[in-house]
This record gives structure tokens, sequence and C-alpha cells, in this order.
């Protein structure tokens, strides 16, 4: 099986292949291919909106070149439902994933995510994907995406968060709201149990969505045609190249 | 006042300065621009998401020309949220301005729209919206909407729906799910009276979306900053033309 | 266009004729009324469990001296649903006019409103407009209806809730929760910005409410016969007067 | 122990004291009044909002008599909340009590009510007691309540909505959706049996609020101050005698 | 009538005849039995799990000895759904009896339980149960069930806990969150009384349910068949004295 | 990694190991164990109750052998809870999963499941799961688990089913609501595109089920100690042997 990851970001390094072979399966290769016109991160709705023609051009891309699968590398989900549209293999959110996942394994979950821009987006995600109920509540670190290299910063804002998230708000488990923050969530896990809290499990993203989409790619799945029809052809000005890639 | 329309598609004639000046108070006026690339129409999450791009550029165009209010013209509300991200003037999308307008009306109601295409896209709308508990059914008279023109057509399947939705579904109001729709609200309102049904009102959401704007521009509401907090700027690569024009 | 106020209560002087024409269109006339038997304030369902029989009265009163639409006063709507079952013309309550234009304007909302005694009436109505995976939290400042002329406390205990309303419950927006608040918003709006809070939206009841049902009476949309159907004839013993004032 | 009933009509014999006595444990006297002014049945909000001054009333009197427990006779809980509100004695509605009762037997159940002209306001209720997801359906019998006494015409009528409502609805469970139809319910019950369907429960609302009325005013509950908080005391104009009997 | 109490525990002298005799009317007689073989109390749903069959069989028992109802004696309502499909005669669990009762008597409430090994059960209930929107809080005392005889500590542990489940969570009512709790519901309703707070309803899970109980089945209401069907026969291995009893 | 399969019944030879080969990535082991006591199959509440205690036997037995997961093979998931109180290694249900990897899927679902003694024991589940908006409708075959050997009632009784579940209630995924339904799914799904329906996921448990598990054991999740407390340790009577095996 081969599974494709597009960054919907146009800086290099942040979505490496080695970020998933640890949860790819034997024979399951990973490919990963970031933007050329478009955000550096995202953490709008505005870097979504411009990220993602090249997102849906990088899915079919893939689509192409014979990936069984693609994610889309953002707990925003930018272009996933425009994607499943035109694809004929499956494509996967982080964000949908992830709180899927989080809901198997516990009553209710918290997500911490970065910083207050973000805010708006995922009240949003929450209700499209039914989780209001499941919602405990949503912090940020106050980290900008491209900042989240900075490691004793973050690691201390995550502690922190995550504590609230547990104490305050009563959490059952917690996601890691941003895909930037793979690798973090087995630190976290440990943080609380060593701080003497009821351990709950902390979701990595990025693992969580990889392996499920593995899973349900290996069993054939692919999204809904009925919620995802096939756009009905019709006369596109500009976008040319796009739209020839997209053999449409 | 002054409101400008964005129609996010590229189909000249479609959106016309007089379709909107019935419902402009005296001192309202009405301008209206089109995309130079995108789709012709408005049938899937597809053609929302290449849209978007020249929207957001419509939008900001708008503004910077002194609009006070712009209104996407299209009821999936294609780039709303970063629209309204991304300008410092109030901006309303047809698809949730008339589902809060129905709720004000009625106790729940049902929604007609065009085709197969969009079925995907209502539930969702829906669900963002927290309307779940308030909508009857969606139902389409499957004629896409560059044909909408064909009156005979269009009157007949609106009313068999419409029926449908009244008598069937047990709408209490029924919402035109698409705004290439304008100017059938009466009719189907005057039909399902005349042939015995309970009269209820037939909401045209451009009627319900621009009366709404006005009178909320009006008052100078503007979105929350918090749901829609501004875009942290940050590198772009390509699309310098749209950055410059947004001034970012 | 004439928009007639009823205020469901008997004290004069607190809904006057000037606090509504600053959001009336050119050629919209206001006119206002109050009761002549009733309680002196709303602050409970008994309060309005009295007023409502006056205020049928006021809204057959207002339709049969031409007026185009109603608006019932109070934050509670007392009434509003029966005198939409017994006019031709739309009726608006500001409680569900106001959930309706803060959603539009932002994901989520707290409300403030005057004291405990209105405490049970948010949540019921909240449940009633669908509400409920939108509102925050409801917050009193302590101050009866008819003490909110005491500028000076309450514009303290209204700055005090604002900020715990978007510092602890992280309201979006935030409703005014009593009519006779009106006035407040702006200074609300403005303190929350210059504390260095990210800006929300303050809702006006009146400014809301007044200008969304000027605009919607002007495109002719009246509430659903469904919803609100025309009471079946029978007898009445006793209120002959207010019966022969409503022509029943 | 001592239960008064309040008819919310001034139709004499509709609600008898016979009618509760079956369910009355050893000990228990039952009293009714009917009202004085108001509408001769309740088939509209109108309806409910000219009788409720007098229910009130009526509350009071029976508090003030020594009643232990107050039941207002009607599925739409006239005046419900606000008696509530300034009685020291529990006060208990058919419409939500019956509701908890339902929900208690059954994983869902629809209601059965008598025609158009409560459709808008079962909807209503539903909401406010937080049913939504319990109620299949609510259907009518298209019998105006002055003419349930219409025996064929009733039997017929019911037998084919609950037939209607169990095939095609899907209930679990039946509730009679107004209080003028007791005495059906067991009717009801083994006709669906009788014609092979699954037995389920068809609540007979009377026998259901008394009974829950009796056992928890037995055991000493009353509603909520916090939800129906003591009304602050204040001028009014008029109404000076129902003041005075309610000690005002 | 009769009512038969099943503790679905093995410890003796935790449900005595005497705890429901209060609430009893004339001629309703107690019984109450406990298990042989299960757990000392219920604390998780392993507990709940290893106790079910040996419910099944009481409940069966009380049945076969004439009993007209019975209550799982437990707030975890263990074994309700199957004691409803087997028994012919109603079953009653304190659990949903008590989350009903507390949603007719307040808009909303707080539940007060144990300790934290029943925190994962609540969340459950209240979803079964479609209370996710009227409960406010679930919070614990930190006192194993069999350790609920230490008054002293108890006492002061439900004191602080439902003072912030008033103060901070805004609880309109109480639910005392474990049978074992009976006893103390009037205390602690006075005491927030007493200390100068709302009067708010506190909820004895044990008198509320047998009131109901009683009165439900007293009414002749009986779980739906529909929701709780009769088990098809067939097989079983094993369990043949627990089969022979049930008659099955 | 070592899956292990608890078959909750006693009939033989219908959960085989090569049921679940198929989805079992290289180096992935598969085990599967039935009860010595209990039902021959689960179609009721009550069949799931005598049930579960050799269930989590079971678990353990498998923990106990060095299994890195386990499924219970059941899709009322009977046990789930307390397998995931009293084990280290994470317990899947097929119940729980399948809707969770539907919704991933599609913007909502139906489920096809055996007989009416299930229908009780579906809303249920959907509720707790908070998957009651997703979900369009539950349907049966009317075929009995130990009967859905005869291929050709089953295929179409399934199709017929399938085709409702499409047309009449607008699914947009399908779900096989029995895991003894293995090996339809492609046929279902095939099925309703070749009669000219729009494509829609049909959902084989099983598959879906295993894979996931694989998935997220072989990143090390487990389920929340916070949603499953491990019970505290207290004298049992009886089930001696049980408890032995448990290790308390």
């Amino acid at each position: 099986m081969r599974i494709h990851i597009v960054a919907p970001i146009t800086t290099p390094g942040l979505s490496r292949v080695e970020d998933f072979t640890d949860y790819a399966a034997p024979g399951t290769e990973v490919s990963v291919s970031i933007l050329q016109d478009g955000p550096a991160s995202i953490e709008s709705q505005f870097d979504e909106a411009i990220a993602v023609p090249e997102v849906l051009r990088g899915v079919l891309d893939a689509q192409e070149s014979g990936a069984d699968a693609v994610i889309i590398d953002c707990m925003g989900d930018p272009g996933l439902g425009a994607a499943r549209e035109i694809a004929r293999i499956p494509v996967f959110g982080p964000g949908q994933t992830s709180m899927h996942v989080a809901a198997l394994m516990a009553l209710n979950f918290s997500i911490l995510t970065t910083g207050a821009s973000v805010e708006g987006i995922f009240p949003d995600l929450v209700r499209r994907y039914g989780m209001t109920d499941q919602v405990n509540s949503i912090r940020t670190v106050d980290v900008p995406v491209l900042e989240l290299g900075a490691e004793e910063l973050l690691r201390e804002r995550l502690q922190r968060q995550a504590e609230l998230a547990h104490d305050e708000d009563g959490a059952h488990a917690i996601i890691l709201g941003c895909t930037g923050m793979r690798g973090w969530a087995r630190m976290l896990q440990d943080h609380l149990a060593a701080t003497g809290r009821t351990p709950i499990p902390v979701i990595d993203p990025i693992a969580a969505t990889f392996s499920v989409a593995q899973a349900l790619a290996g069993i054939g799945l692919a999204p809904s045609v009925r919620s995802y029809p096939s756009p009905p052809r019709k006369p596109v000005a500009g976008f040319e190249e796009l739209m020839a890639v997209m053999g449409r």
C-alpha cells in the first residue's frame, strides 16, 4: 500500500516521511509533498482557503501516481470534503480522524492547540463532526506553528494546559490539536501520570490518522459518494493547469 | 450604505444589481462582481474550493472601494469564515442567514435545493450552524444551477418538492436552497396556500440575506473577532498578487 | 412602514419612540404603547403571565391602526407565540431575535441579564430557540429592572460580568439580556477592547430586533401559520372587552 | 393529602373529581375547579395566554385552602412556570409529566393530539423539556377538544393514528396528547396488541400525572426555587383583585 | 401492592425494608433481597457485570412470588434493560428514575456520587437517558460505598460538594448519586438554604424511585415491549439453574 | 501483535480465525475463543447479561496469555466497559467501532440488523456513543442470528432493506448490524451500485473493528483510565474461580 501525505503548507521539513514510517505496516510506503504556492503554515481559515486549491492538486497527483490513500496533514482538515469529491482513493483528515479515535477511547476529551487564531476553527470542526457533547474544552499553548520547535517552551506550555484540561475541565483524553505537535503525546501522557493524576490517553493526531487511514484503506473502505458526490463537469475559467492535472 | 455582492462564479448575468435593489433601503447602493477565474456555478465542495481565493479577493476589493458590507451570493457560503477573518466590514452568507431567518419565523423548515451534487453540502452546513433539530428535510429539484432558467420545468419541480416537504416532511417553512432560485418564493408560497395547504413562509435567500445584512450593518454589528480572528501574518509563496491586494 | 412597540409593562418612560428611531429606515414610523394594567416591569414568569393578555390586545390594536410589524419589548418574549397566532402582521421578540443575530455573528455567546429572578427564564428560552449548544453562560448584574437607571452601578456591574463572560466563559459575543439595558452595548464592546481583550460584539437587543424586524417585514415575511395556527373560535367567558377588541 | 386540579377552561364537566379518584391513594382527597373567565377549551397559545391569570389565581386559592399539590389539567401546561414561582406547594403539568413518564417506560414515543391548532404547541414543549431525541412524531386525530365526546369518531381516529405511530413512525410508546382523551389509553393499548402489533404502553396523561404528583408531593419534593424564583414584589396596576388573592 | 427491592450486592443491612416503608402507601408491602454471589458493593461496571445474572434471578423470583414491581437498588441501574426484557412486571432503576424526577423539578441538576471509580458510569447513563443538556456536573465525595456509614466525614463532604455544585456549577437541583446515601437529602437541602443559598431540591434516589415505581405500577404502566422485547428462546449452555428459575 | 477475539456465545464455528486473518497485517496473530457457559447467540440484553461474566474471563485469559488487544465479537458490545476497566490491554467492540468508522466515511448512516429483539439495543447504543444525529434508521432483516447461514433468504432480505435504507431513509452509508453478517458487505455495496443507486459504503463490522483495533493497538493507544477506572478491590462472594482468574 502507498499512503501519500499532502502537507498544506510551503515550509519544508515539517512533514517528513520518517514521521510516518513508525506507523507503517510492512509493505506500506509513505510519500510526502508540500505546496509550491500557499501559506507557510495553517493558522486561520484564510490560510486554509488559499492552501486548498493546491491541496486538491496534491491529492490528485498522488492518486495519479498510484497512492492508495491520502492524508491532508493539518488538524483543520483543509479541503477534505472537496478532495473526497474528486478523488477515487480515500482521503483522511487528522481533525476528523483524531476526534473519532478519541471518542473510541474515552467518554470525552479536550483539544490542546496552538494559538488564539485557530480558536475559531475548532468549535466549527467539533460541530461538523457531531462531537459537541464529547468535547470538554479547547485550550491553546499560545505558540505559533512555526515556533513549535522551541522545545522547552512547548513542553512547559503543553504540560500546563494538559494539567488544566485534566483538573479543571475533567478531560478523559486529550488530542494534540496540531499535527506539528507530533512526538509530544507520550511525554504528556507520562507527565500526567507521573504527577499523580489518573492516566488518560493523549492522542498524537498523526499516529492516529496514519494508522486508521492505513487500516481502512486496507479493507477497501472509501468515503460515501452520497456525502461527497462527484462534482458536475462544467466550464471553468482560469485554473486551467489545475483542471488539466485533474483530468476534468 | 453600500452593499457589495460577490457572486462566486464566472457566469455573467446570474447575479444582477437589479435582483437586490428591491430590498435596498433608500440610500443603500448595490454593486455586484463575479469571478474572473473559477467555476461557472457552485454545485460541489470542489467548486467552492476553487472559487474561494477569488471570493476573498472580491471581498477585499469591495472593502477597499468603500463597501459597508459584503454578501457572498451562494447558499454554500463559500469562504465565509475566511472572509470574516480578513475583512473589517461584515460579510454575510445566504446559507447561514436564511437558516436563522427561517428559525425566527417557524419551528422547523425544509430546504429545497438543486441536485444530488449539493446533497452532501447541506447536512454539513446544517450541523455547523446548529440547526440539526430545526431541519425537517433537504429536497432537490434535480435541475442544475445553469439550467434554472428553464421556467416551466423549475416551477413544476419546485411545486412538487414543496408539496412533499409540506405534506410528508411536515415543514413549517421552506428555504429555497440556491440563490439562483430567486424570484420563486412568492409563487411557491401562493401555490401551497392555493392548493388548500396551511400557509407557510417560503424564504428567498437573497431577499432574506440582503435585508438582514443591510439591517445589521446598519447598526454597526460585525462578526466576532474571537470566532474569526485576524490571520497571523507569515510568509506566503505564490499568490503574490492576491496577497498584495489584501494588503498583507 | 410602521413598526409598533408594545412595552409589556405599566411604567412609562422606559420604552420611548426615540430609543428606536435611530434604527428606523427613512419612511419607517415608530409608535410605542405601554400597558394599562399589568406589572411595572418583567422579572419573572409570573410578571409575564399577567402582562400577556394586555400585550395581545396591544398587538391587535397596533394591527388595527395600520402597523406593519410589532415588537414586544422584553427579552422574555412574553406572549410572542400567542400574538403570532392572532395577528396577521409579523410579531417579533427581542429574546428570539437577539439570539439568532448573535449566532449569525459568533460561534457562541453569553447573555448578561438583570437578576436571579430571571435566571429561570433564560435556560427555558435557550432550549425553546434551539440555542443550547451556542450559549456559554447566562450571567446577572444583580440590578432590578426598575433600577437600571443607576448608571455608575450598572456600568461597573456590566463591565465586571462582561469581563467574566469573556475570560472565564470564553464568550465570542455577548447579548445584553434586558431591553432596559439599551444604550450600553457600545460602551461594553469598547471596554472589552480597551482592556486588551479580543474584541467581541455586544448585542443591543433593541437595535438588533428593531432592525431585523424592519428588514423582514420589509420583504413581506410573516411567521408560519403552521407554527402559529389561527386559534379556533369558541365561546369565551369574561374577557369580553379583550375579545371584542380582538374582533373574535 | 389533598390534590387540587385546576382545569384551565370554563366548560363544566370536562374535569371531574371522579376522573382522578381512581388514582388516589387512601387518604388522598381530590378537588377540581374550573375558570370563571377564560376559554371554553385550550387549543392554541392564545387560549393558554388568556387562561393563565385565572389559572394562577386557582393555584393560589388551592394553596390557601390547604391543598398539598396542584395539577393544571391541560397538556400545554399553561402557566406552569409562573405557578411554580408563586406557589409554595408543588404544581405539576401533564405535558411535562407525561413525557418524563413515557421516557421512563420506552426508548422513544409519539404524541397523539387533537388538531392542527395545537401542532405548533407540542414541538415547543418537546424542546423545552429536552425531549427532542425521544419523540418520534406528533400526530393529530383532527377532533376539536369540545367534540372529544363523539366516541365512535374518536375511537376510529385514535386507532388509525396509533397504528401509524406504531407502524410508520416506530413509536415505542404513545402519549395521549390531550387530557380530554382520558379513558382511551387502555382501549388503544389493547387495540394495538389485538391487531398483532408489538405491545407498547399508551399513556393516559391524567393517570400518569396524578399518580406521579401524588408520589412526589408525598415525599415532600417541590420545584426548584432556582428554576422558579419567587417574583420580586413591585407595583402592579390593575389586576388588584388577583393580586389581593395572591397576597402580594 | 407488593414492591420488591433487589439489592445487587452481597452485603447485608444496606438495603432494609424499613428504608422503604416510609414511602409506601397504605396496602403496599415491601420486601428486600440481596445477592448470594456477587460484589459486596457496586462501584464499577465490572461490579455491575458480575452482579447482573443474580439480579435477574432476583427479579424473576420476585415476580414468581407475586411482586407487582421491582426496584434494582443501585444508581447504575445494573441489569435494568435485561430485567425489563424477561419480567412481566415493571422494573425500575433509581438512576433513570431520579434523573427524570430531577428534570421534572428543575431546569438542570448535578449528581453527587461516591468516588472516582463511578465517574465513568455516570456520563454513560446521562447519555443513555437523554439528559446531557440537563446535567451541570457530576461530583464525588470520595467515600467508598462501604464506608458511607462514616457520618461526620460524609456530612462534611456532601456539604462541600453540594455547595460547589450550587455555587460553581449553577445546579438547580442535586441528585444523591448512590442509593447508599439515603437519608441525607433533607440535611443537604436544609444546609444549602441555611447558608444563605437559593433553596434547591436535593433528591433522595430511593424516595424518588420507590414513590414513582409505586405510582406507575399502581396505574398499570409497564415498560414498552418494543424497547425491551422478550428474548428469543434458544439453547443456553451452563447457567441451568438460573434458566430453570427463569422458567425458560 | 496478537489480537484475541472473544465470541460471547457458545455456538462453535461462528467466529473463526480465518474470518479475521484477511485483515491481519504481517506479523499479527489471531486467536478466537467462545464461551463455555452462556447463550448460543446474542439477541437481547438478557443474552448479553448472562454472557458478560464469561466474556470478562475470556478477556483476562487473553491478556494473561499475551494478547495485545481483544475484540468482543458482537455488535451490542456486551461487557465492553467492564472489560476496559479490568484489562491492561485495549478492548474493542464492533458496535462502537463501526459507528465511528461509518461517521468517518459518511455524513450519516443506517444500521441493518437481525430482528425485532435487538431493536431495543441499538437506539441505546446510538445514544451512548453520541451518534443520534448521524443515524438515519435502524432496519431489520428478520432473520435470527443462528439462521444467518440461509444465504438466499439473507441476501434477498439484506438487499431489500439496504434499498429502503438508501431510498427511503437517505442513508449515506450502511453498517451491517450483526457480526454474523460478515462477508455480505461487498455484495450489498455492489448491489446498490448495480441497481443504479449512488454508491455508498457498506461497512462490515468485523473488517472495520479488526483493522482499527490492530491500528490503534499498534500505536499503543489504550482506553482512558478515567472513563474506565480500575474497580476498587473488595470482598466478592461466590464467583471465586472468576476472581481467581482475574487475579483480584
